[in-house]
């Protein structure tokens, strides 16, 4: 059971991998507000929360998006708590993301034809 | 240009990443022959050149499959050529390819919900 559990958590960890920034770029390109990155876990956590992305992979992959020039960001003050940093998708940004969505609609295509084809 | 040509092959290099291992107990888990390297690329190939799994990948991925128990392989001589390994999908196999279906049809509908939603 143990090792069943391994072995999913496995797969789980690396279908996610690709599919992390895919999805912070279509989060980001949905508005014109900046967001910052517990604002964007939440908008993933109420999609599914069994599917989501785990806030120690969020962060990191903000930070990888910005230095490939996908996202700038920009740190402000928070009444609240410590200053935030405020995440916005560049125009680099959206044209990758519409490249990656049409790498991933025919991966999809593919892999849904050999798992579930005949 | 050159830049853009990376991010979409790192982009896709992750993509694949979580879903070789799955394509290959689903294609091994269609037959009841034993099948070698090759001639599971040439099954791949055939569904669609451009997101098949490459060569360099397969191999790998194939003992890495075999070292977790989810297939087995055999050595034969070949009459044109070197010996080959054939594989074939164990029982606990088919039990972990139904549950990675599973995953992979769910994180489907949340990333498609995502990228292509309001």
């Amino acid at each position: 059971m143990g090792e069943q559990e391994n072995l999913d958590k496995k797969f789980q960890k690396e279908l996610h991998g690709g599919i992390t920034a895919m999805i912070l770029l279509a989060v980001l390109s949905k508005t014109d507000n900046p967001m910052y990155g517990y604002q964007i876990a939440k908008i993933l956590g109420e999609e599914q929360a069994e599917s989501s992305i785990k806030q120690g992979v969020l962060y990191p992959a903000l930070r990888s998006l910005e230095s490939s020039g996908l996202l700038t960001s920009l740190v402000e003050p928070s009444i609240s708590g410590p200053p935030r940093r405020y995440y916005q998708i560049t125009p680099d940004g959206r044209e990758t993301l519409s490249r990656w969505i049409a790498i991933w609609d025919k991966m999809e295509v593919y892999v849904d034809s050999i798992v579930h084809g005949e």
